[in-house]
């Protein structure tokens, strides 16, 4: 018997037969003596198709905006609390500003600010409650959303305030991966893994939970799971780095890649304080999101430059660059849209040496060359050339020893 | 420079078009200086696609039901915030439990309690206050809604709160006429009638304006005035009777007709106490709807009993009646389907004697037999043969000359 808050996506609400399919599950947690809070997201393609209504008005953000788009929870919270009814399970149906989840005022992108427990807790005890993920109220009443995905933090953060034993985010996979399944068909599903690790997948493309809500659980050490909503399989727990300790300790749990980028080269740069920003302060004005970022610096003063943008943004980029070439004096720009970003995350990297050259060795010998390498603690990222992205993925999974064990 | 409240239907909300024409009017509004509150109902549509929804866990009625259908006039009101906004208009959007609006707890036909005025009141400075019609919130903080229709007391209940000069309904017709302009092709429009008459029409059929909201605009004298979204016309201002003392009063307003209704005769029913409960306490119970009732007693102590139901629930009302036999001693059960119920109404026929006799000459000359009367202070209406019933009302507009005299 615990205390679970358990947070059900677009997905799994997207249609009567799955909200039976969620509302049997829910039952049978509180057969089980559980003692639960349920969030959920808007059905999938609502929150979109408000988005529509708001754009015939040219509105795109703001009080109004918040305002319609928080009416998507509101229907997957009465809908699930209609199939749950339907089962015979007692619950109350509770909007943001019910509970209240207080926020700033921020619409469109809002922060959580407080959440008060006790109306929550109280219900809990004779029902089931059932509530709107994704939004909340400011302080002087408006009703906020916390952008995409902010589902996930609701949950979170409801799981924090109400002192909850696990909040369990169930989605439409079985968990975190070592690598896409779709590139590695024997890719194994973690059954443990950190939020430090998590998060780095999380930034990498791995989407199967919000970043925010991820810092979130480590800040408020929220024991989270990935879980699928369509099977019983346990999934995926994210725990805290120290709690894993006694566990023999992988050395890396996972590989993404990133596809969509480009590669910006910038030669013969003079190397003088301020550079960096003169080069990427313009590209940042125009919201291009600027992911790696590598700087070398010759003994010559003279400076190479590279980053990475989205592939869409690349010929922006470039333009904006050619116009910068007072300031950057005469410095060569060149750049790759034919690129992928590939990463390998673990924890176990900080404690065992050679895991970048073995990962570099792998690549080698299958003659494929590195165009950019940068690194943090926990994280090794590549840049290759496109072609080769699926094959390095395939051969480092196999080099880590990676795969399910399990015979299929 | 008024202070006004303006209700908008779902027609006039139910497309991107019709929100810009609303957004439009409100805008002319305030620029003329008035000070304004819009209440605004779901789109057209938009209530019975969310009961649809709630409808596959078979839910009807509740706190999940209430909670969901709430939803309906928040994306109108966010939608029509958003119209506004890209006309340069500053507003307010605002939901029954943001302003609040305190309901009791009858979910999904909740009587509101009280209204605070003071942050409608408060915002109305700045720009026009939008808010959700149809719905409250009870003490526990629950979302409940008001039933159909009920965006028109919400109007009237926040323009007495406000004490607004004037509360406007704004619908798809041009005001309240005569009669059925389907009938008869010169009905007038009438430019003034008092709550009374309103009331006798609104529950005969006129629908323009929900009952309940003519009744609360008579307790708490409000000024309301239906009109047209979709024209200038000033509509027909509903007034108190004392307020129209001074005009020439007309000696009936409307005529209305009342088709699918069906008339049960019993005859030789015993005349004991208690026997007229016991015919209709059973038809009651299967929630069957009766309207007219007449009784008449012979000196030899056996009476004659009639009365209307809907006609879908005519057969079942005559099987029930066949099962009380025993209650009802020797009496002879017969039934008319085919029949309409027609009414003239007018606060003039208080002070005009004749006006019965002359509706009745009216209908003699035509060769229409009466099969029943019924009378109230302000009404009298009958039931005829469902054949008659266009024709009648016909004769009936042009005696009572209620036909419009302007030409066409």
């Amino acid at each position: 018997m615990a205390s679970l808050v358990l947070k059900f996506g677009g997905t799994s609400v997207g249609s009567a037969e799955a909200i039976l399919l969620v509302a049997d599950k829910v039952k049978k947690l509180k057969e089980e003596g559980n003692s639960l809070a349920v969030v959920v997201s808007a059905m999938s393609g609502e929150t979109n198709r408000l988005l529509d209504l708001a754009n015939k008005f040219k509105a795109e953000k703001g009080k109004a905006v918040d305002f319609l788009l928080a009416t998507g929870e509101q229907v997957s919270v009465a809908l699930l609390c209609s199939a749950l009814e339907s089962l015979g399970v007692i619950c109350h149906p509770m909007a943001g500003w019910q509970v209240p989840i207080q926020t700033d005022n921020s619409f469109g992108k809002a922060k959580i600010t407080e959440i008060t427990p006790d109306n929550i807790v109280n219900l809990m005890d004779d029902g089931v409650v059932v509530i709107t993920g994704f939004q909340g109220v400011d302080q002087s009443n408006n009703i906020t959303t916390l952008g995409r995905g902010g589902s996930d933090t609701s949950a979170v953060a409801i799981a924090a305030a109400i002192g909850a034993d696990e909040c369990r985010i169930y989605t439409d996979v079985r968990g975190v991966f070592t690598t896409d399944p779709r590139i590695v068909s024997d890719a194994r599903k973690l059954d443990v893994i950190t939020y430090e690790e998590m998060l780095e997948l999380a930034g990498l493309g791995a989407k199967v939970l919000q970043i925010r809500a991820v810092e979130f659980a480590r800040n408020y050490n929220v024991k989270l799971r990935v879980l699928s909503t369509f099977n019983e399989d346990p999934g995926t727990l994210i725990i805290d780095e120290e709690e894993g300790m006694g566990m023999e300790q992988a050395l890396i749990s996972g590989i993404t890649l990133k596809k969509n980028e480009a590669q910006i080269m910038l030669s013969n740069v003079p190397d003088r304080p301020g550079i960096a920003a003169d080069i990427l302060g313009p590209v940042a004005e125009k919201n291009i999101e600027v992911d790696m970022i590598v700087q070398n610096i010759g003994s010559n003063g003279i400076a190479d430059f590279t980053f990475t943008v989205p592939k869409l943004d690349f010929d922006e980029t470039v333009m904006i660059l050619n116009n910068l070439s007072n300031q950057l004096g005469g410095s060569i720009i060149s750049g790759d849209d034919k690129i992928v970003k590939l990463s390998i995350v673990g924890v176990g990297m900080r404690s065992h040496a050679g895991i970048a050259s073995k990962m570099f060795s792998v690549l080698a010998a299958e003659n494929i060359n590195i165009k950019m390498i940068s690194t943090s603690e926990i994280k090794i990222s590549v840049v290759i050339e496109e072609k080769y992205g699926e094959l390095a993925v395939r051969c480092l999974h196999t080099a880590f020893e990676l795969q399910s064990t399990i015979s299929k």
